[in-house]
C-alpha cells in the first residue's frame, strides 16, 4: 500500500496562500530544498488541485520531474497541459485506488480542499507543514472543511531558516 | 511600556477550542506548566474575553493568582464574578492605555477574537503557541479576522511532550 503524504507551507494562522492565491511570503532555503528532495525520493506520484497547479505554473513549475504529475480538474483542457495528467474523475476514488498499489508514496501538493477531502475519506497517512512566521488573516486554508476530529502523532519538529517551523505528523487511525 | 503577549494552545488546523468551546484535546505537562510559570513571572495582568473566561471557569480556574485578572464583557454581572474585574469598556482602548504604563507585561489569554482586535490595533507584541497534534476542523480560531498581513520573528521553537510543538514570535512592526 502506498503512503499518502500531504505537505504544505502555511502561515501561522493556517493559510497556504493569501487572497488572490498570493504566496509572496514563502521562504525558500537549502533546508526546504533538502526536505522537498527527501519527500520526492519517497514518492512516485504528485497529485494536486487545479488552483495549486495554476499557482505552481505561475511560479514557473510546469511539472515535478521524476514523478507522475496528476492535476484533478473538470475544467482544464488536457491537451493544453501535456506536462501533467489532467484527471476529471473524482479525486477521492482515484487516490483510493492508487493507494492500494504497492510502491513509493503519493504526495498531495494541495490545495487545502483536496487534502481535506482525502483526509475525510481517511486517505492521508502523513502531514508535513512548514509554518512561516507571518499572519495573513485571509486566504486559502491549509485544510478546509475537515469534517471530524483527527488525532496525529508528531514524528519530527524543528526550526528552519527564515523563522520557519517544520513539523511532521502521522495520522492516527482508530481502526 | 508593557509588553502584550498573546499565548494560546491550538490544534494544527488553528482552533483554540472545538465547537461548543470543547478543549478535551488539551494536553497538560510539566513543560507547559513551566512555560506558563515563565509567562506569569513576566506579566502582572491577564486579560481575556468572556467566552475564554467561561471555559476557564468550567475547567475550574476562577482566576489566575498573583496577577490582575480582567474579563472584557458587556453582559457579565461584575458582582457575580468578584475574583475578576469585569470591564464593559472597549478592550482595545483599555489595553492601549494599560500598555503605556511601565512595569511587567500583559498576557492575553484569548480568545481569538479579542487577540485579533488587539493585533489589528497594533497592541500585541509577542505571540506564543502550543500547537497540539490534532485536527479539529471546526471551532474557535486561534486568530479570527486578522485584517492585514503581519510579519513575525521566531524567537523560540521546540517540541513539547504529548506531540505538541511550541513556537514563540515577536511581532515585527513596520514603524
Amino acid at each position: 500500500m502506498k503512503t499518502v503524504i500531504y505537505g504544505a507551507a502555511c502561515s501561522l494562522d493556517g493559510f497556504i496562500a493569501g487572497l488572490d492565491d498570493g504566496v509572496d511570503w514563502l521562504k525558500w532555503s537549502d533546508e526546504v530544498a533538502a526536505l522537498s528532495a527527501e519527500t520526492f525520493a519517497a514518492v512516485d506520484t504528485v497529485v494536486m488541485g487545479r488552483r495549486t497547479y495554476e499557482v505552481a505554473l505561475r511560479l514557473g513549475t510546469r511539472s515535478y520531474p521524476g514523478v507522475r504529475n496528476i492535476v484533478f480538474s473538470k475544467t482544464l483542457a488536457p491537451d493544453q497541459h501535456e506536462e501533467v495528467e489532467v484527471i476529471a474523475d473524482d479525486a477521492v476514488s482515484v487516490v483510493r485506488e492508487m493507494r492500494q498499489e504497492a510502491g513509493p508514496g503519493i504526495c498531495v501538493m494541495g490545495g487545502g480542499r483536496l487534502a481535506a477531502s482525502l483526509l475525510a475519506a481517511d486517505l492521508i497517512d502523513e502531514i508535513g507543514v512548514n509554518v512561516h512566521p507571518v499572519l495573513l488573516g485571509k486566504g486559502i486554508p491549509f485544510l478546509a472543511h475537515v469534517t471530524r476530529r483527527i488525532d496525529l502523532e508528531r514524528i519530527a519538529c524543528r526550526p528552519l531558516q527564515h523563522g520557519c517551523v517544520y513539523a511532521y505528523y502521522r495520522v492516527i487511525r482508530s481502526d
